[in-house]
């Protein structure tokens, strides 16, 4: 047999044989770790168990239009007293990514880790780790199909979810046939593809069009316009109101613009400490480029921390990229 | 027979019969158009036909990336005198829409109509449309696979950039289980999901981020948050020399703020004539609004041109969108 399959079929077992279930993913959840919390739900249901889904903290509010969200607990806020025997663990690349959840489980607790991180280290009692799957979300479809359970729009719903979401709408490298395939199988069952990447992928809070339109303001091209800068001051956020979150996807406005190679935004999170993201198109590695100074990342999407004024960053970052460019700064 | 069917076998039969082909599309040619007009070209090499590729303007620079692009003609700055017997016209709504390109038609011309939209007329001699047809690429899949063609990564990426921009990047409702499955077939044969996108749906204009970071500085809230606005004037676009199309989409940013059921962008596209673009969530059918004054659209997109100045059209609209959602202004 497939030991993929046969991998799945231990999956199903552990959820056929227990009755008790404590769902959960990792800490920061995202479109993949809810989604496929939600979905291991839904699958229970149908099976008859009882279970209860729990965070460490928050779930962001955007994933409420899934089904059974109401039901998803912050620890935080709802401490909880009973113990669990039966853990099913979905996208967390090791047992840290859990967080305080963990307090939760009985002294013989079984755990069921489902994940598809390169990194997991098969912390479960039964793992189901497929590195080759793009989402979390993929390996629960074939699950779904294991089990047997109806896939109902509720379901498709929560599985497209995780599938859109950690495919970047499809468009990562990770986007392999077989995820176009199970997104047609769950088309068919009446997911509205347009309603859930606007949920997911369009939605803006005001905030962020108050950072957006100051950081505008400072998008500047140089090194023969190879490079596109972005930058926001802790006094941009104090000025809006806006949170660290709100000034995410900065950076894609500067690696957009046409010609740009590498797009960079300079977030000064609090004062003194700037977090550098870069996105690089075809020709350089910015994985590389964080590397040189202490960050890390994929070659298209890096990024580092690097303490000093806003300046005194944008100077030292422009220097490093000047090389990878092949291209002096203008300045 | 599935009449489908007869009708993909009828094209077949046109592309293998004549030996030189004129190949056109629409004015204005989009990534549908542009995709599936060098689609088949590639499939008429394969079958070893001679053919001349032409719009009767420029094709956007954008879709450069395509194979073939090189082989676009021009008409306007590249005349042709040669007359053809034999044409193939993708994505053209009608008759109109192949604009100049018909003089240089043959009197005794026959004529292969490919396309999706439901207002065709079946201009051709030969009709190939399919209204249930996402794009125009995604019947050219089925004209290729009954011309029994190879799947080069080239042809796929062709269609693959029909069928990603036909649904706004498959999250449009025409986004079928079929569309998913063609694309699933495309990636298989090489196409790079990222790239497609990058070139087709994220690359902006440096001028498109000067006329963004001054229009969002108009950007307001009104009717109790439901409504978010964005206005472009004529100085605008003197002042930052942007072109009227670097102003597309801008529209999109005031739809996807979280709590607003309608985005509008208003868009002075000379003096004293406002284009008005509305985009809905779920609560408002746009299209009735936009009917009111003049325009029309689909329930999630429409819009209408008003003459007036800016602030005689913004109050305008506003009455009108105060009505719709059932909410006063807060003016």
């Amino acid at each position: 047999m497939n030991p993929n399959r046969q991998f799945v079929r231990e999956a199903a077992l552990f959820m056929r044989e227990h009755d008790r279930f404590l769902v959960l993913s990792h800490i920061n959840p995202d479109g993949d770790a809810t989604g496929s919390a939600l979905g291991v739900v839904l699958m229970l249901e149908q099976l008859g168990k009882q279970y209860v889904v729990v965070n460490e903290g928050e779930t962001p509010e955007k994933f409420a239009f899934l089904p059974r969200f109401d039901q998803l607990r912050n620890l935080r806020k709802q401490p909880l007293e009973e113990k669990f025997g039966a853990v099913i663990a979905v996208d967390c690349a090791d047992e840290s990514r859990m967080g305080d959840v963990r307090s939760l489980f009985d002294s013989g607790v079984r755990l069921l880790n489902i994940d598809h991180h390169p990194t997991n280290d098969g912390f479960g009692d039964v793992n189901l780790i497929r590195t080759d799957a793009a989402a979390t979300a993929e390996i629960l479809f074939d699950v779904a199909e294991e089990l047997g359970v109806s896939f109902t729009e509720e379901l498709a719903l929560c599985i497209y979810t995780g599938l859109l979401t950690d495919t970047g709408g499809f468009r990562y490298s990770n986007t392999s046939p077989r995820v176009m395939e199970i997104a047609a199988r769950l088309l068919s069952y009446g997911v509205k593809p347009g309603e859930v990447a606007e949920r997911c992928l369009e939605e803006i809070t005001f905030a962020h069009v108050k950072i957006l339109r100051r950081a505008l303001q400072t998008l500047e091209l140089s090194h023969q316009n190879l490079i596109a800068s972005i930058t926001v001051s802790v006094d941009d956020f104090l000025e809006t109101q806006a949170e660290r979150e709100d000034a995410g996807g900065l950076v894609n406005y500067c690696r957009n613009i046409e010609g740009v190679e590498v797009g960079v935004s300079f977030v000064e999170s609090e004062p003194g400490v700037v977090k550098v993201s870069m996105r690089a198109r075809d020709r350089v590695d910015v994985s590389l480029v964080a590397k040189q100074m202490g960050g890390g990342g994929h070659a298209k999407a890096a990024g580092c921390t690097i303490r000093g004024s806003l300046s005194e960053v944008k100077q030292k970052v422009s220097l490093v990229l000047e090389e990878a460019v092949g291209v002096k700064s203008d300045e």
